[in-house]
């Protein structure tokens, strides 16, 4: 803030100028005194001045709205919308979202520093504040080839931009846990710089969670029972009850919010599709939920608000009061939380629904391009095995955890995979796409119920190299090429034709179209890949196939450098005797 | 921290390396969840390891105790407990007192920023973790000479300081409604550091209030009423609960806390003077009254550790978790609040009431001699009055407020005032003492009660020239003699001779010698005050000249320049009528 915007604001605050916008007639969610005040708005430039009896130069009638805090997701990955950090905005900021806690991970994978630089480059042409956090786990496991190494060093000139509030979730945890080298690093690199540690802790308890925690990590959105809350909450962990497209944890935790602890608790997407965002919502969902599930809605609110801010560190926001950023949300009532028009930093940037700024789309050259396959061909899908007791990867219920099999397949004379139709057993390949190596590692994924062709995706956490399924090593060839074709995203494929795509320019993970489209493509996708590949009705075909690659969620997993077994963090053969 | 250091941590926290103390059997109060906990505390170097069951190189057993974060005072003035820095240390450690935010404005209005590297200088030796802000009101008013001038320009480089949060209470608070460009400098001065600005409004309202916030102030020590708490509150001012040696604020304050605000409110002393630390204790004190007057003991405590950690970013305190400064304070029990043992960063810094670190006496050659008067005799006190209808400072019961009144008195032949023994009206002078001007104004004090000889001071807020009152020049040039002799402090004359005397060479407001020692020498000087000069037994004899000189608290007081009227914020004749 300048000199000269400071005199306006106390100005205006003291009723000797009048404001810029009054926002007339609505009950203000005073989130410091738990109250709800009547009264006026006065915003100067950016800030509010006042609430009280005030003239403005603008006036808004609210309509006797209730006016809340600009809500602030406190930890999401733009990328799992697969749209455009402009573009996000555009979708969430409806909604009464105002600032959100970007982790980059995903494209940060792919693209290394320059994707940070093109996300937050992106971003400022959205009028949501979009606070980085720099991913602290890249590549995520060793067992993999990802677009970048970032280490301790790498890290030294990020970690001090303004707007990189600090490092992402730590999902290295054994790493911290055994104080390992390298970790220790990474972890001091962000101390020095007075910078926070997102962390992310699935599962650790007692002394291992205190050494998790020791290591100055502030927040977790893991946890997934009211035990494992208490447990990180006692520790000074904040907690972010997390509502997702996939993992819908807020409910149960919200079990385990009490008027002691609830000053420590937070809300976050983590990811968020399209299909989400347009049909149920942003933070103003979690809010419902919360107020359903009986929490007073104050309490809710400051979740969404000063108690996120408090946790980041941002202490322009998060209240409605003198002094404090004009984000804003005007909401219809404290149980719907339909929001009505909302304020970003004095800006009134949505109404019924619609976003309003102009959206200045940000040059993606940079990162096009992404999906850099070397020496590819079919014949790198041939296994020669010399067994026919194979492992497998089975697919279970929620798609992200998978189960360690065998079974009998047939083989042909070279020991090549030789498919029956009559079981739901198939060939997957993960065909590395950015350091030219020409890896591609081969394996069987049974449960996914593809019958005809192949679906090909550049998405595959957290390496996102290519990952490939079908019927035949002609149909996933022709699928793989279509994909390196149009630089990454999505393709069905059948009988040796596309039958469904949506391309991902941005760095193979995401799409440069609206989320709307990217709604209607994904619709269309999962469609065809139902009827015309005929994939299991209770699979989710683009978001399972998305975590058949991710190394650090059990049972057995592929990458690109062979098939994993996450239990004993070992590679293992395909072959289950040799 | 260091990167071993964090590595110890770890390995103590994971249990593979032993504590270097371990706290066994306390129960662990814990800020976050509000429960109370059964656990070792493990500490690795100056931090939390971990609560759960360790084993140490040392280990203490609590006695089943309770261990609470080590106590943070949020506004103190070391200065007015008459001792330095490492004085404060001794006696507040044994009360729980492990962080103070001290507000270094007396010394600074008398030596400027040399005032506050000897502050800082002195507090590197003691335990007590003492954190500074910066003066913003140097000097308090342009109506008087203090020792220096402190504007933005001389802010810029001690503001950037390590171990100096921001800026001290900014009383002048009329500057900022108006915003008046100075104070908008200094303003600027702290929010381009992104430093705190810390409050000091007594009784604003409304826009004001508004428009007071708006510039970023943090915190308001100054609250007196529920309704005033809960004006600042819902405007986002943390709200510091005082309980000092004159300022009795928090029983009923306390009645404005509640489930909801609670997180905003902390606890402070503002000023403290020995024998009230000595006999009734620091925020130990504070506690006791939180639960004599109902409010639950986590809550209270909550008040004196989390929340002031958060108020002023100490991001590493306020909790006894994993990472967090190993803090503590065992405590008897939650009613009575008695101290058992102390640890500061690790170390074992106080027991049975016992402060057990060597103290390092920091050399105060740098802040002593700072009594330098000019061209001083009796002769200044001359009036060569007009009038004998004359303006007086009339006392009030509280000695700090004064009322505005007139009085006929007896003039001799030169138009000098001629004391009347039936009539408790006496001549007072403020004599400059730092800039050499050679100013003395007199004026006329009403209430004081004293019968024979003088009484002089060094200490009077804010500018602490000194202060003289006596029942004729003689003595009051006398006692103003001998205490330009000893450089400052308190002397009682009577008869031409020192009957009481207490030398503060720090600066002219603080002694070198023990709080106990303070503390018998102010007992000994009230008693010969009251026996001796008879003074009026409801006067405190010291503290109220202190104030009569603070040209900020109506109704009329004394500075160098004159009489000053604090209604209308202007020099008044001495005669009434002209």
């Amino acid at each position: 803030m300048k000199k000269e915007e400071l005199k306006k604001l106390i100005d205006t605050a003291a009723g000797r100028t009048p404001a810029d916008v009054v926002i007339k007639n609505c009950k203000v969610v005073n989130v410091f005194s738990g109250k709800i005040v009547e009264g006026d708005i006065a915003i100067s430039g950016g800030q509010i001045a006042g609430i009280g009896e005030y003239e403005g130069k603008e006036v808004v009638d609210a309509g006797g709205c209730y006016a809340a805090p600009g809500f602030i997701d406190s930890h999401i990955h733009i990328e799992s919308s697969y749209v455009s950090p402009e573009e996000i905005g555009r979708l969430l900021v409806p909604h009464g979202g105002t600032t959100i806690i970007a982790d980059p991970h995903e494209i940060v994978n792919v693209c290394g520093i320059k994707g940070l630089d093109y996300m937050m480059e992106a971003a400022k042409g959205t009028a949501l504040d979009v606070k980085y956090v720099l991913p602290s786990c890249v590549p995520a496991t060793p067992f993999e080839h990802a677009g970048a190494v970032i280490n301790a060093p790498e890290m030294e000139e990020p970690i001090q931009r303004e707007g990189i509030l600090g490092l992402g979730e730590f999902m290295n945890f054994p790493g911290i846990i055994n104080a390992d080298d390298s970790v220790l690093d990474k972890l001091m690199t962000a101390k020095e710089e007075g910078k926070i540690i997102d962390g992310h802790g699935p599962g650790i308890t007692g002394k291992e969670l205190s050494a998790y925690t020791c290591a100055g990590i502030l927040a977790d959105h893991e946890c997934s029972t009211v035990e494992e809350m208490e447990d990180r909450l006692e520790r000074g962990l904040y907690i972010l009850l997390r509502q997702g497209s996939a993992c819908h944890n807020l409910k149960p935790l919200l079990k385990g919010v009490t008027s002691e602890n609830s000053r420590r608790c937070l809300l976050c997407s983590d990811d968020r599709q399209p299909k989400t965002i347009l049909h149920e919502g942003h933070l103003d969902n979690h809010l419902r939920i919360c107020v359903e599930e009986g929490l007073d809605a104050v309490t809710a609110i400051r979740m969404a608000t000063l108690n996120a801010a408090e946790c980041f560190g941002l202490k322009d926001r998060g209240a409605i009061a003198p002094g404090y950023r004009a984000d804003i949300v005007l909401l219809k009532d404290l149980k719907n939380f339909d929001v009505d028009k909302v304020w970003i930093e004095g800006e009134l940037v949505a109404e019924n629904s619609v976003y309003l700024p102009e959206i200045r789309p940000y040059d993606i050259s940079s990162v096009k391009g992404s999906v850099i396959v070397k020496d590819f061909s079919k014949e790198k899908f041939k296994m020669n095995l010399k067994s026919n007791k194979v492992n497998v990867i089975q697919i279970l219920p929620g798609g992200v955890v998978t189960a360690k099999e065998t079974a009998e397949i047939k083989l042909d004379e070279n020991g090549e995979f030789m498919r029956d139709p009559q079981v739901d057993l198939v060939k997957t390949a993960v065909v590395e796409r950015h350091q030219g190596t020409g890896n591609v590692a081969c394996g069987f994924l049974k449960g996914y119920g593809i019958k005809e062709g192949a679906v090909a995706l550049s998405i595959a956490h957290d390496s996102h190299n290519i990952i490939v399924v079908g019927v035949s090593d002609e149909e996933m060839e022709f699928a793989v090429n279509a994909l390196i074709e149009q630089e990454g995203g999505i393709v069905l494929v059948k009988n040796g034709e596309v039958i469904e795509r949506m391309p991902m320019p941005i760095a193979g993970l995401m799409s440069d179209q609206s989320g709307e489209w990217v709604d209607e493509k994904l619709t269309a996708i999962h469609e065809k890949a139902f009827s015309e590949l005929g994939i299991c009705g209770d699979v989710e075909p683009v978001m399972t196939l998305c975590f058949m690659s991710l190394a650090v969620i059990p049972e057995v997993k592929l990458t690109d450098m062979g098939l994993f077994d996450v239990t004993t963090f070992s590679f293992i053969p395909v072959e289950a005797e040799v």
